[in-house]
């Protein structure tokens, strides 16, 4: 059953948290089935009972690799990379690891939640604002943070899970148009991760479920 | 500079973030010093240009342990567990410890974000229904998940990170009148851990800047 070993992604093209794992399988080499989740269509794939019993939380993404079914993305991430080999996505040092782990949480926690679509459903008209105003206040935190941490990448020199949520961040900020050159460091990591292959190959421009006017 | 070995935590009573880390330093028996910050009094304290060069952020808790300086309740409890002895906060097995951050995640970037003192400052009037919308969608999520792992405690029979992020979550879900009684799993885990000596200790209740009128 050589299909069943290859993980599922269930995502959507366009959900920074479904491109937060589409990079790390990418990095890691490991080949997985797409199983696309239409968060706009019929008012929502990720409602349906049956998407629902994969992820209470009816978002995107969900995992199913090794007889288990992951939720959260960097959960997932972590679960990747503590079980299978190629380059690894925590540093070995305890403290790189928790600077990692910070980057990471003020994005996936701090950021990301307040300015995705089911908040923004709710929120309304003002929903532009809002999403402008949580990227914005979360980029002016990262920025003097990443500072201190960058080298080449977001912690030193080495790539790491901090690196997979700050691009599809950017992505997301690009989109609600915040002016992301007002944060150079951030700015200049984005440029600089954009190049590397497993973020290319992973970018919304290029799923099978992107629609065919928003292909690169 | 014995004061110096001690980790310091700039926390607040009330905070479900900061109540997380001193439930994971009380469980790890360790002695730290308390900096409250209000969040409340001053406009709030977090606001300082002294407090945003600590978390650029403005959020509690900041810790400063080891020479470093971390924000994010989750990357200082994954630090200290991996810096420190005592019982792990993290089980060893890696469908287990994905199990645990999935809980953890669900909360901290499916519940906490939403309904922390800036957001719902932000949301105004509604702020209320706002929450309450937010926790009961994510209590509504993480019952049958809970369903699925617990035993004892949140995953199986060992205590970790995830039950840390349940007891705060039940806490700030009963502050906003949510009837916790609709999710017997939660409750029934929320009711065992509250016996801990850990969890007591650390209680926002019984905290050095607890106001005289919610000391329990």
């Amino acid at each position: 059953m050589a299909t069943h070993d290859k993980p599922i992604l269930h995502g959507y093209f366009r959900s920074s948290c479904s491109w937060r794992v589409r990079i790390a399988f990418a990095l890691k080499g490991i080949e997985y089935e797409q199983i696309p989740v239409n968060l706009i269509k019929d008012g929502g794939q990720q409602l349906t009972d049956q998407y629902k019993a994969l992820n209470p939380m009816q978002q995107v993404p969900v995992v199913e690799m090794d007889g288990i079914t992951l939720s959260q993305s960097l959960a997932v991430i972590q679960y990747i990379d503590e079980t299978r080999p190629g380059p690894k996505l925590l540093p070995a040092c305890p403290k790189r690891r928790a600077q990692v782990r910070v980057i990471c949480d003020v994005i996936a926690s701090g950021i990301q939640p307040l300015q995705n679509l089911y908040v923004l459903q709710k929120i309304g008209a003002d929903k532009v604002e809002w999403a402008q105003h949580f990227i914005q206040r979360g980029f002016q935190a990262l920025e003097p943070i990443l500072k201190e941490t960058a080298g080449t990448y977001c912690v030193g020199d080495e790539l790491s899970m901090a690196d997979i949520c700050i691009v599809p961040q950017v992505y997301n900020a690009q989109r609600f148009k915040v002016d992301v050159g007002q944060f150079p460091t951030i700015d200049r990591l984005n440029q600089t991760l954009e190049e590397i292959e497993a973020f290319r190959v992973s970018h919304p421009s290029c799923q099978p479920d992107t629609p065919a006017d928003l292909r690169a």
